[in-house]
């Protein structure tokens, strides 16, 4: 059996994360029992919740046990199989963890799943056609389901999320306005995801000067917002929203390093009769067919076309990781693994 | 015609609102035209929702227009009809604002809808069996929804919309907890109006205390909320949300007076996945009679005992009105104008 590189959270963070948190360890993979694969990772998909769960608090998700490998979505290529489900050369999602290779219980339901490349990249399965992809999905067709011709707004617009978020709602007919840091990251939403317009937040240094950004930019107010951010973009968000507004709260990266992170006018959500609702997609597995295929149809036609970064090599991971917190990353972060 | 006594806004708060904010003036009563009714109020209802619209502000209802006469439901007697839907002494309920008499277009939908007073009193088509009522009824059922088993929370738990929570909530077999101010509002919640629990706010210094009082109270967690107040309280419970939770925002009276009133941890939200909901129960007509019906049939059979704090005569209603602002009032306050 190979050598299996892998990493652990070491220790906790306080404040901010770093890369003292992780240690990088191997060990030999264990020998296949009856019903289980062995997978080797091509990519490791890294994503913001995974800061929520290092900390040891009360959050949506168990905390990442200490010493234990880091949780993580993979995809890549069954190498030996001793299920009659999967075969070597079978190309595959799961959680593997932040780690070369993974033995799977491939009997165990959602464990494994066999992904097909002819007209999507590997790859994409950790982003516009997975998990990513199908929170975007949850969002707006679940909590904002929007008509045709209202707007929707959604913060780290560049990344996994935003961008799938951003090909589903023009494709509902929508405005789609988005939230980025830096002009680059705006222009790339304008001219490549088909945002119809996008703010650079780092143009503003408070809630009422982005607020105003987003008047211009939402010429008849927000009727649904999609939240990866927190923080001032939410309070600025909220300032716009149209009566009978939808709020999908999916993230609050900007307070995932325990400061304080207020809402600044939670009245508006009563005088504007807002609905403010969070999810955490795996909890609603029922929809991920549905949405995985309309994610799919958007990326084979070309419609949907996300950028990714990508580290190379797992040693690489925490570095990529801390980057992807400070939004470094510009689209889906993934770290190579082959 | 008869004489009319009423009170105009005559000046907008900057602030606390006080009785300087409000005229007495008197004129005679128009002569009747086809279709009108002449409506002479016995009771006239005092409601939080006022002090907003004394703000020249964005809120969901239009700003009251300064120099024309308070808007507020009344209940009363038909003296003099030129519609043939309506008799002289025929009961009414209508929004007849802050005055003795007013001059109804009878034929105008939802302007006046006559009542009957064999089982229920007519002042309490103000309050349990109206919109008070129609409120708790439309957040409990329509936002918060809970199984029997559920616990559920209500602040303001005395007063109009509190009391017939409670009444409700145990309807449908939950666990109801109210949160009131002073021990003998706490008393009464438990020994009159069917509350499991009462917590004084009052004794409690800061949200994390408050939290505390109500994890006693619910030891279960929180799985549904109606909030009428805001601030300290609503931080307070959201410490306590389970899993999946609702709130319903119907009020957010500590912020009235334009005092910031941030929400400490709306992260919460995301990480318990909550729904949040604000409404106001006149965008709802829809739901006015089913909910009418199950609010007199609590009364008529004595389930529901709301209690009513009345101030005598017209003059009495704007110290009366501060009052209910600051909690004084002691369950429905109403101003007897006969």
């Amino acid at each position: 059996m190979p050598l299996n590189q892998h990493i652990v959270l070491d220790n906790r963070p306080t404040g901010q994360a770093s890369v003292s948190n992780f240690k990088l360890l191997s060990s030999q993979t264990p020998a296949l029992q009856d019903g289980q694969v062995l997978v080797r990772h091509h990519y490791l998909s890294l994503d913001p919740y995974m800061r929520g769960r290092m900390n040891d608090s009360k959050s949506y998700a168990a905390p990442q046990p200490l010493g234990q490998v880091m949780l993580g979505g993979t995809v890549g290529e069954v190498i030996e199989s001793r299920s009659p489900a999967f075969s070597p050369g079978d190309t595959v999602v799961g959680m593997g963890g932040w780690q070369q290779y993974s033995v799977v219980n491939a009997e165990q339901p959602g464990a494994l799943r066999k992904v097909d490349t002819t007209h999507v990249p590997l790859s994409h399965y950790l982003g516009a056609v997975g998990m990513p992809g199908v929170t975007a999905w949850y969002g707006l067709e679940k909590i904002i389901a929007p008509r045709a011709g209202q707007t929707l707004v959604v913060s780290a617009a560049t990344g996994a999320v935003g961008s799938a978020f951003a090909a589903l709602g023009k494709a509902r007919g929508c405005r789609v306005v988005g939230i980025a840091g830096g002009p680059e990251k705006c222009r790339y939403a304008v001219e490549e995801l088909g945002f119809d317009a996008c703010i650079d937040y780092k143009q503003h240094g408070d809630a009422a000067s982005l607020a105003q950004a987003l008047k211009e930019a939402c010429p008849d107010g927000i009727d649904g917002h999609f939240e990866n951010v927190g923080g001032m973009v939410l309070d600025a968000v909220l300032l716009r929203m149209n009566a009978f507004g939808r709020i999908a709260l999916c993230g609050m990266i900007a307070g995932y390093d325990g400061q304080p992170m207020p809402l600044r006018h939670p009245a508006l959500i009563l005088t504007q009769r807002l609905r403010v609702e969070g999810f955490i997609v795996s909890e609603h597995m029922e929809i991920w067919p549905e949405a995985l295929k309309e994610l799919g149809a958007l990326v084979g036609s070309g419609k949907l076309r996300p950028r990714e970064t990508v580290a190379q090599g797992l040693e690489a991971a925490p570095e990529a990781f801390l980057g992807l917190l400070k939004g470094k990353n510009f689209g889906k972060q993934l770290v190579k693994l082959i």
